[in-house]
């Protein structure tokens, strides 16, 4: 497997299932190890880095899971490579800035990535479509033992595994979900959510993690601490508290059809209007007003289209992606041009959206009168 | 002829055609006259105004051109009668405030009005479509002279025709035209323009005329001055005026086409997608929308679609009109609401635009690396 296979198949990307995916887009679960008697990556010297690097490479394409895995050293991937990974949540914003001495290797199927040299020596990440955090968590942690037999991971009786930096301690695991919430988005309920969350210990993001902003009514929802709870819990919790936001988000979603739904096709048909139609767009707007078509997918505006088309147009209207196609690196105003020269023709095959009958709709006037 | 038969015909006023009238949507002339011996309209005790109103309304009734013609005092018609004959550009918005003893005769073509005791005596205005303000000049001074046959008009040698305001002192007469300049807004002239004009003694203002917004880019251009210049001369000299800003905004369309056909497909793009997929929508986005749509429609972007279409929904979707086909008076929201659907069941009929090869599209980039 190399480089322009992954980079060459968005379709594959975009095609794959999950349960409540029209909700949960994705369940990653990560684990942060360490090899003992070794300094963390950011405090070593080079030559111990790249000799750890070259230990944990081995071992890990040792593992079943990886045969015919993509493997690479960070300086082997240009910068536009990086950029890929990064936006198809393979890789951190900060691996992508790293060179020689780290490295990633990627299974075949790419639901497990291993990052090595990372913040800490090894980032091994499970990635499964919908909601399967359980799932994810198994996969990794059998991952996790495997690899174990042949490395030696920094461990502590007292505080349990240890990470450059202590928000990973214990545990050293991060369980999360990509959640599209435009539902709550758009009934004005989001903020009260993220609060709700935030007080279980729990994180809400944006799109790329830590400080990002919350494009296309995507967020992040993960654990935050790492100590004194078993993985088994902080997965069993985090589970819990995911089936809750799917339950709100449908509930938003019914009511808004109910009572709103004028505003709804409003928000739905503008985003359709402009996708298809207009001749520069931003990456940023592009997210916000594809987020509005899968909705309008969701429930029912659009038959006959499948929900893969509008994942794999995420995929490949990112920045990256689009070069990537485009033969190179292009100015954000060429981008731009690309970009609804690409949405205008893929979705020519997409027919305006309908508004169903069936949606039964009630005067909105009279809703708002009563609310 | 009845109200009715004004407000059910849209579609006549949309199909009327006229010289350059891709640019200039039509052309007016207004004479401002008072009848001697008798106080001007708002100085007037009521039982004065009121026996003014009925010698002026059997004059002008008298006149040939009259024939068949609408005749209303104002207090007759409802509000939202007033505000469509504003919204067709037939009477002021001053004098939609007026009730009994102010009036309107409207020929039957409605190329003729003529307000009775606005804020002079007589407000005679003749309107024609498309760049004719020199044929409006004759048909309204050819009905002046006859209406003056059998009305003392006060005039002084000294200082011409009396007016109720000193500006309108002289001549009496407002020559204007309403001006579609996108080509001008969207690169950027349009203030340049306007200040060359105001220069020229001549006012440039919305399309309401004074104070109001210059919405849906279109500007109306008038004289200033009524006095020390022969009638003849204001429309020679305004006409001149306008045949350069015909010039003007032809240059800027062929120039964006050539130089940015990428920005000028993106705003037309998105307005059609807009607009053909909203489902509430303001008077004021419509404007500016349908603006954009009309000048795709003067650079082909939408072969097999009438100009009408578009003239039509520009008149059919401001408030008033918008109410009447509704029986009724509505609030903005429920508006905005059935605009939309409007919109959208009338463009059903218009295919997405097209971008046509022989429009000849140079690398947009190139021509920015040189500018």
């Amino acid at each position: 497997m190399n480089i322009d296979e992954i980079l060459s198949s968005p379709t594959a990307a975009a095609e794959r299932e999950g349960p409540s995916n029209k909700i949960v887009w994705s369940s990653r679960v990560r684990l942060a190890r360490n090899i003992t008697n070794t300094p963390f990556p950011g405090w070593a010297k080079k030559s111990v880095r790249v000799d750890a690097f070259q230990k944990i490479r081995k071992n890990v394409l040792k593992l079943n899971k990886m045969k015919g895995s993509f493997e690479t050293e960070m300086d082997q991937l240009s910068t536009l490579e990086k950029q890929i990974l990064v936006e198809r949540h393979i890789i951190s914003r900060e691996h992508a800035a790293k060179s020689n001495g780290s490295g990633l290797v990627l299974s075949k199927d790419e639901s497990i990535s291993v990052m090595i040299n990372e913040e800490d020596h090894l980032r091994m990440q499970a990635l499964l479509p919908g909601l399967q955090i359980k799932n994810a968590w198994l996969t990794i942690d059998k991952f996790d033992s495997q690899l174990e037999k042949g490395l030696e991971f920094a461990y502590s009786k007292k505080r349990g595994y240890l990470t450059a930096c202590p928000t990973n301690l214990g545990t050293g695991i991060r369980v999360s979900a990509m959640l599209h919430l435009p539902g709550l988005v758009l009934s004005e309920q989001i903020n009260q959510i993220i609060q709700a969350v935030n007080k279980l210990g729990l994180a809400v993001r944006g799109l790329y993690g830590e400080g990002t902003e919350a494009l296309g009514n995507l967020f992040q929802v993960s654990n935050q601490m790492t100590l004194g709870e078993t993985e088994g819990d902080i997965v069993e919790r985090l589970n819990k508290v995911l089936l809750q936001i799917v339950d709100h988000e449908e509930n938003a979603r019914i009511k808004l059809i109910d009572s709103k739904p004028k505003m709804l096709y409003n928000h739905i048909g503008r985003a359709y209007g402009i996708l298809a139609n207009a001749h520069s767009i931003s990456s940023k707007e592009t997210m916000n007003l594809l987020s509005l078509l899968r909705l309008g997918m969701d429930i029912q505006m659009f038959p006959g289209t499948s929900q893969a088309l509008i994942n794999e147009l995420i995929i490949i209207t990112q920045p990256a992606h689009l070069q990537k196609a485009n033969d190179g690196k292009l100015s954000a105003e060429k981008r731009d041009l690309l970009r609804s020269d690409l949405l205008r023709s893929r979705l020519k095959e997409v027919d305006r959206p309908v508004v169903l009958d069936e949606i039964n709709i009630k005067d909105e006037e009279k809703s708002q009168e009563q609310g």
